[in-house]
């Protein structure tokens, strides 16, 4: 556990010295929040909507962020190109199932792109379930309501298992406790504050985050210091404000102070490893 | 109005309490906002773009709010598919007419979306004016200039009478005075910071809340109820902040903190019942 | 020098008197932030996407932005058009060439855009490179790596010098000192916030903030307003906070609190005439 702490912090130190680009195909409500989570955490984000765009700007990022959260018709061709670019370079890319399973475009695509299987996987309990389903992995379907979770993480555990035997690369379930894991470890991060379900976009913005700190280590390392710097930022947050709109900013604040020491502490007990 | 009052504080703690998903189809600019004070008022937000999204939405969705501000050309398939989900699934929606007049495309959708009549539009002046010329119901024209009324609150009251007598629902002209009206009653509600001219969104986040408490409640009290939580949280926001952005968080903050006590006293001196 | 400061500050002025509306072609990323820095400085925004909206936005508009950071299908009919409908009213118009070389539409775009000079070009030096060689102006390409600059500021003075000679206008080089030109003079404005690279949009707003004034000025004027208040902002909003986030706010609250003693302080301080 010393070893995957060291790791974890030494990530986050690597973003703010490395500023890796991050090119991300995502959702317009949260698209700035995306943005901005990724340049507290000292990365640099550029949003592309075009298939011409896919192999240019892959080339220039190090790793992909993909969150099919609200789609226009070019999605179709232009996310699942995405993703190819990012494997054909053999650079890491992250992926975030919002609402998998809401609409046909939105599920066609999710289809699509397990030919290009993702470094990390991210998503709530109904997402990670519904996709699972959609990739022919798992029978059960998530209860997905918009973008929120009606599943516990614990109902995902077996979909998220399954998902990980094809990928070869992370799944994280994100809840009251993140389920993380790989082919080898599972890890359960705990903490956070309640406060992040009333503002849009911490699921798309722990994404975001996974596929900057993706750029700078390993999977599974990436997804536990996205998680852990996520709950940290947002329990210091919640101390500090009362109002939604006041924690949003405290938060992102916090994500842009982390310290190593902070992030190491908040690591040793938060961080645990799970059976699943 | 004691009963109004009453009605109008149930409304606002039944949205906290049941926090009911209200499926957005809404313009980019404001996107973010209008999840965020959604949010903030205890609802829950899930935004689509895509006509096969229409049903899916509605389905899962208590409420369906629709603001034409930046169409895109598929807009003019989802937008009308959003209203015929709504309707035909019996669930109540919100009409934002943005610079209605302003364009073939959006004209082209507003006159489709008469077919499905809206339980609640919401608009300045200038947007209810141009909506009832639109839709065939006065032959006056209004004055819209972006996004911006040049017509005042009096001028729409006869474009509101025949909207609401068309749509058998409520018409909610938003200014200095707000005009809410159904077919057998009128209010105005007074009130307000003179921020809110100084912010991006703040028509569309005030009927994106429509569209929540309209999920818990009748249109007239939706309507007066997001319509008092607007001016009291802006007014409270102004008096403890001086530059515009500062404004903003603070007022998003209010909304998330507003207790019943508060809006009580607060639509005590500012709900007035008017003759139109 | 003293009679440009008095014309920079008499233009901050006007742009609160007046509240000149800015119809603006802008990207997903950075939408809100552009609408609500526009409106810090007084003027009114409102954004479009259809080719449809062309003539009707441009003809309500006192000036145009256009930004072309992220691109849909149909950009490449309405951007051009847009352009198109602003030289043909006679009216300013502000580009922003945001990644520049990157994808084929977004190059189609910009070629498109050469035939309807704009009034001020405003990029980072790369984007300004790119420009000038995307329009045949120049051989050297520019090291594009997203939306960030890989050259310095001076190694743009060439081509900014030949977009200006073409479009008879404005160069404006965002950089640590900001470049900006006419084809008779050049200034420098130095100072500002590292911080600004903390938050999406900076770049992007400083061009949207440029229309507003170019609606109450010429084009030089406008342009070196637009810097200056921007860096004096940053800078006073670096100085109160900590965190990203909170600085965002804080800069756009100092923008709208700007007053023209401040700014002509500023002025008199970082505005400086170069020999390029």
């Amino acid at each position: 556990m010393d070893k995957d702490i060291f790791e974890i912090v030494r990530a986050a130190e690597e973003a703010k010295k490395q500023s890796p680009l991050v090119g991300s195909w995502t959702n317009f409500v949260t698209i700035e929040f995306v943005a901005n989570v990724q340049l507290a955490a000292g990365g640099r984000a550029a949003m592309c909507f075009l298939p011409d765009e896919n192999v240019p700007l892959a080339t220039v990022s190090k790793a992909t962020y993909i969150n099919v959260g609200t789609l226009e018709p070019v999605a179709a061709q232009a996310l699942p190109g995405a993703a190819k670019a990012a494997v054909g370079l053999n650079k890491p890319w992250v992926l975030d199932p919002v609402a998998a399973g809401l609409g046909d475009t939105r599920n066609f695509i999710l289809k699509e792109l397990k030919k290009y299987p993702p470094t990390i996987i991210r998503g709530n309990a109904s997402e990670i379930i519904s996709l699972a389903n959609l990739w022919g992995l798992a029978s059960a379907k998530g209860n997905v309501e918009g973008v929120d979770s009606t599943d516990t993480v614990e109902a995902a555990a077996n979909a998220a298992a399954e998902l990980v035997k094809y990928t070869k690369g992370v799944v994280a379930v994100s809840g009251e406790a993140d389920l993380i894991i790989n082919g080898e470890k599972a890890y359960r991060v705990t903490g956070g504050s309640e406060m992040l379900k009333s503002i849009t976009g911490s699921g798309c913005s722990l994404g975001g985050l996974m596929a900057v700190y993706v750029s700078v280590t390993d999977a599974l390392t990436a997804a536990l210091t996205a998680s852990l710097a996520f709950k940290c930022a947002s329990e210091s947050a919640q101390k500090s404000t009362a109002g939604t709109a006041s924690f949003r900013t405290a938060f992102i604040d916090n994500l842009s102070l982390l310290d190593a020491e902070t992030l190491s502490e908040y690591a040793k007990k938060h961080l645990k490893e799970a059976n699943v």
